[in-house]
């Protein structure tokens, strides 16, 4: 059997499987952990801390194309995915490692655009890059590694919704597979919208102030916004062992994609890489964190242990079944290429 | 100008400029930075803990060859050569990241050895593989990040060796070096030299525990022999503004090596890849040191701040300068192909 078959959560199920067999639970740093693989992040306890790690890596020809993003960008973009995560945990970002594998005949001009950028971009989020390492490959891979504290006692995580529970995501989304369709040939002839497209998808501003908020007003549960609405959701849903009803009329489709692009629903609910946060608490607890974090904050749906046709099920206002494309993306299955 | 002019050394000193212009130096992060950009691994302080990370990249054609190294032995490697950073540190190495860029076509068995190897040798270390990521590429890219806590109340770093040290190193070097070039079709006719080298190379053993006792005997300057001994002392040399004279007769060149290899002396001083430590401090803590540990351990030369006609300089016992490669390696000047 081929990677292309087993799938990327094939693979990550395996990678599980292993590590699991060769725990040792009674034993420093096993003893010390509060989540491993499987969520946007690990965490473990520290002495008197929480301790934060997670890591992404962005492949040329596969996240991005040199043709499109600047150097600049993918400079913002590797960190803020890896923001992102901490942000899904409500973490403090504190250290970054940057590994570069660059093909020789790179200019350096390019390469140095993209360094000021990350070191720049790392520095606004409070970021200090510490490490890395740097090596020649035939095509551009970039690994970036974040560790950071978590903000209270608790971190968000994905196992922990439970039924009865309200279902709320930051902001609009869309706007990133919007701005990936544009980019990739589909013209948009509004040069606002163009602007917004583009920055959703190159330049996506993580939500790690209102992670952290988040943890403060005593939200349990959430996971950024990175395969797609549904998808992610569905982690959720997995992880916790619940089911979700999502109503189409609340998902706050970003008015733009609304507005240039007719199949704005499925790219609002399949797209990904929009890096808002989904999370889901009572609906007091969200009313709170509502009035607490300064950006827009729609409730789409609820938590049920109700059996439903779907883990997660998107219904209309009359509870007609919207269909949709159940991964955002997988890695190994999926031919199509990320700008 | 091109990556392949600036070479890699060039490029790390772009990237330590990009970030020393964005510190904030009274801030946290930065303000609790020990070691940053530069040494073996990042340090820093966490409450009452030393935190260390490491990130290094193997990637397929450059740092190995599929047609000879096993999946199952690249599980160990990549792990290894992380956790000789780790050592180099004096650290205890507790948790794993795993990046993995895969290209869809490989089979499922193959990725899964790679994985169980990965995750015993990470136990067998105490090593909690905690999270990762993966995703397609057109060429393997494995990137490992390891999080660890100082063992004692300092680490093992670049910049401490001081005029009048004594510079060990542990073990025997030059037989990884020498396993490429028999790997690389250079024949060796005895099986069980054959082995040693190719164990030698595949499946280096990272002085982890070595790395501690040398903090706990008090040592404070220390590397680990990755690029080459030359050259991994002249990081020291560069770092702490020293001179390093090496007495070639006392380099414990790998009897093996010796034995099978007209080259020995070269692969010995500019080889790379032993992952032992070389280490500098005063007679008696050398001696202390080397009481305390359990593996061999050579004292080659020492350090001065004399002027000598290069940063390292190698003589042989009647005072005659041995020539060597300056660089152990450079991963954007050099064009020749690592296993």
């Amino acid at each position: 059997m081929r990677l292309s078959q087993l799938g990327e959560f094939g693979l990550i199920d395996l990678i599980r499987a292993a590590t699991t067999r060769c725990e040792d639970p009674g034993r420093t740093p096993w003893r010390e952990i509060l989540l491993g693989i499987g969520d946007d992040a690990a965490a473990w306890q520290s002495g008197d801390r929480i301790q934060i790690a997670t890591t992404d890596t962005l492949v040329q020809s596969v996240h991005f194309d040199l043709g499109i993003i600047t150097w600049e960008e993918l400079g913002w973009k590797v960190l803020a995915v890896n923001l992102s995560d901490v942000a899904a945990m409500g973490g403090i970002p504190n250290y970054a490692l940057l590994s570069l594998a660059l093909p020789a005949q790179l200019q350096v001009k390019d390469v140095s655009q993209f360094i000021s950028s990350f070191a720049n971009t790392a520095a606004t989020f409070g970021v200090a890059t510490v490490g890395g390492n740097v090596t020649t490959a035939p095509n551009t891979v970039i690994t970036v590694t974040i560790i950071g504290t978590s903000k209270g006692k608790t971190v968000l995580e994905r196992s922990t919704a439970s039924s009865g529970d309200q279902i709320a995501v930051t902001g609009y989304i869309g706007a990133s597979a919007a701005g990936l369709e544009m980019l990739s040939g589909n013209p948009v002839s509004d040069p606002r919208a163009r602007d917004v497209l583009r920055q959703a998808h190159l330049r996506p501003m993580p939500r790690v102030e209102e992670g952290q908020i988040l943890v403060e007003q005593g939200v349990r549960t959430a996971i950024d916004v990175s395969d797609g609405l549904v998808a992610d959701l569905d982690h959720i849903c997995e992880s916790s062992k619940v089911n979700a009803r999502i109503n189409m009329e609340q998902v706050p489709v970003h008015p733009v994609v609304a507005a240039h692009f007719p199949n704005s629903q499925e790219l609002a609910l399949s797209g990904g890489e929009d890096y808002e946060l989904v999370f889901t608490a009572d609906k007091s607890t969200i009313a709170r964190a509502k009035r607490a974090l300064g950006c827009p904050v729609t409730v789409i749906g609820d938590i049920t242990e109700e059996e439903l046709p779907t883990r997660v099920l998107v219904v209309d206002s009359d509870g007609t079944i919207i269909p949709y494309k159940k991964k955002g993306w997988d890695h190994f299955k999926d031919a199509i290429s990320h700008v």
